[in-house]
Formats: C-alpha cells, sequence, structure tokens
C-alpha cells in the first residue's frame, strides 16, 4: 500500500498535470489574442480604405509576429509542464509527449 | 507643354497607380480577414475554456498560415502592378519598388 | 517588317533578358553561398565533438539566417528584372511571372 | 556527507547530461549534414552556369528546409533529454532549460 504521503504527492501531481502550462497566465493570453483580433478588424478597415499594398503587409507581419509570439509561449509553458512531466513518469507517453511537441514545432516552422 | 497624348497617358497612370493590386479582390480579402478574425476568437474561447495546449496552438499555427496566405496574395498583386509599373517607367522608382517589396518579405520571413 | 530601331530595340531586350538580375553580382553570390558551406562543415565538427544541442542549434539558425539572405538578394533581383520585364511587355507571360514568383516566395515560408 | 547512493545517483546524472539528445543519431546528423553542405556545392554550381533564378531559389528553399528537418530533429533530442531531465530534477535549472529552448525555438523561426 503507498503511505499517505505518497498519496498527496500522488494527487498532488494529477492536479499540477490537470493544469496546463498557459493557464496560470490566461488573462494575459486572452488579452494577447483581443489585441490581435483588433489587429484583425484593423487590417479589414484598411482594405476598405484602399490602403497601400505594404502598409497592409507590414500589418500582416505584425499580426504574425504577435501569433508567434503566443505561440511560443504555450510552447514553453507546455515543454516545462505536460511534456516534462510526462517524461519525468517515465514510459512511453514522455516519448509521445515530446514528438507531439516537436511536431506541433515543425507545423509552426511551416506555417 | 505635356502634348495632349501624353496627358491622357499621365492621368491613366495616375488611375491605375490609384488602384493597388489587391482591390479588384477587395471582398475576398475582407471575407479572409473576416474569417481569420474568428478564429481570434475561436482561440480566446479555448483558452477561456482551458483546452489542451497542443490544441490551441494547432489553431494559431492555422491563423498564422492564412495570415501568410493573404500576405502572399497581396505581395503577387502588388509585384504585378505597383512595382511592375514602376520599374517599367524605368528611373530610380522602379529600383525603390522592388527593395521595398523584397525588404517586406524579408520582414514577414522573419515574423 | 520591324525598323531598325525597333530590331535594335529587340536585341537588346533579348541580351538583358537572358542577363537574371544575380548575375551582377554573381561573385558576391557565390562568396556567400561558399561561406555558408563552411558553416554546414562548422556544424558537422559540433556533431562530431559532441557540442551542446542549443549551440549547434544556434548555429543551424545561423546557416538559415544566411540562406534566407541570399533568397531575398535573388528575389530582389529577379523581381526587379525578369518578372518587371514581363509584366512591362504584356500579355499573359507577365502575370505568369508574378505567379512563379510568389509560388516561389510561398515555398520559402513554408520551407 | 552524501551518501553512498546518492553519490552514485549523481555521478549517474552527470554521465546522463554528458550525453546529449541526438548523441545516439550522430552518424544520421553528420550524413544530413554533409548532404546539406552537397546541396550548398549544387547551388554554386548553379550560380556558376547562371541558371534561372527561381530555379536557384528552389534548391535554396530546399537546402532550408533540410536545415529546419535538422534543427526539429535537434530540438526534440534536446527536450527529451535534457530539458526533461532539468526539469524532473527540480528547482531553478529546470526553468531555465524551458525559457533556453524556446529562445532557440523563438530564434529559429526569425531566422
Amino acid at each position: 500500500m503507498i503511505p499517505y504521503g505518497g498519496r498527496v504527492k500522488a494527487v498532488e501531481r494529477f492536479l499540477e498535470a490537470a493544469v496546463y502550462g498557459y493557464i496560470a497566465d490566461k488573462e494575459e493570453y486572452l488579452r494577447r489574442l483581443r489585441r490581435i483580433e483588433g489587429q484583425l478588424r484593423g487590417l479589414q478597415r484598411m482594405v476598405e480604405e484602399e490602403r497601400y499594398c505594404i502598409d497592409i503587409l507590414t500589418q500582416v507581419t505584425a499580426a504574425t509576429k504577435a501569433l508567434h509570439a503566443v505561440a511560443l509561449g504555450l510552447l514553453e509553458g507546455h515543454i516545462g509542464s505536460c511534456v516534462a512531466d510526462a517524461v519525468a513518469a517515465g514510459g512511453p507517453e514522455g516519448r509521445d509527449k515530446v514528438k507531439e511537441a516537436a511536431d506541433a514545432i515543425g507545423r509552426l516552422l511551416q506555417a
């Protein structure tokens, strides 16, 4: 039988695992996504007003940069929590989580 | 004094220059940008609902891909109209327009 | 029959078209590519010496950046010569050249 | 004084840490890097022979893609070994390793 301390530890791990890396900064992520949503509305205004192509492109690039920053933040949180926990727990799940994260980075590079 | 034919030509050029490459597809660009704006709202819902990091990342990647497609469309229109016209007209303005477009591509690559 | 001046013009265009945008800077491009080739040899040495992953990654990133700079230079030269000439000449070839360049940019973005 | 078991553990960790994620596939990485080095020599030949800009660009894109694949492999190995070990060991070093990996991904995205 697992001693009391061990069970508390196990429950703690379970609760931690349920809390993804980004949740602690949830409000910050929502704020950033709302800001990018605003950039998308600004882009629509620029197209409506028939603004110069390169000026629109510059804003598209700014929105892309902001999305990349969100992606990097999510990845950092994910690697530091879900992935690290899974690798520490040992077994094939750790390898799977690492592969899943690397695949996500690969898709982002090719977006 | 510029002869009549020359003035007609100049007015034509001015009107062409005022119509940027993307304007013919203005509604299509607005539709695409509205769709990406919707993806940004979807992302906020995912964060609110504390969805799995990798699922959120997948959506961030999809929005980035859609923004890149908009950027490529704008570039194609821009090169085929503003840049080509400026180069055809000769003089330093052509070189400047090519440089401006290349710089925009460079910033997009590094976004 | 095409008058003499027109034929000279046509021959000039042909010769220009045969000289791609990058040829004027051929030596500079060769120098840059040799340098990236050297970075690739340096990377092999780092792997042989079992250097730290992140240090190797930093060098891979530097080589990628240098390749992107070469690509941007080629694109700038290409748009300012082949593409602009084809658009100026009018007809469907201009549109094709613009499309070809935009596709190349798209592939580079997704590399 | 650290008990015997603790010291064995510490030595094991040190040895593990010395074996980076990519070492198991060292020959594969060397083979891939040699291949990209060959692509760089091929690019020099193309420039010497004054080949068409877009054909050269296509090869630059292929080399970039191959470098990205190497980078992703290195990252996957790194996250699954160095980063995961550091996070599992607890303390600030884990957070530092995650940050270091995220920064490397960020630099790669902006290359």
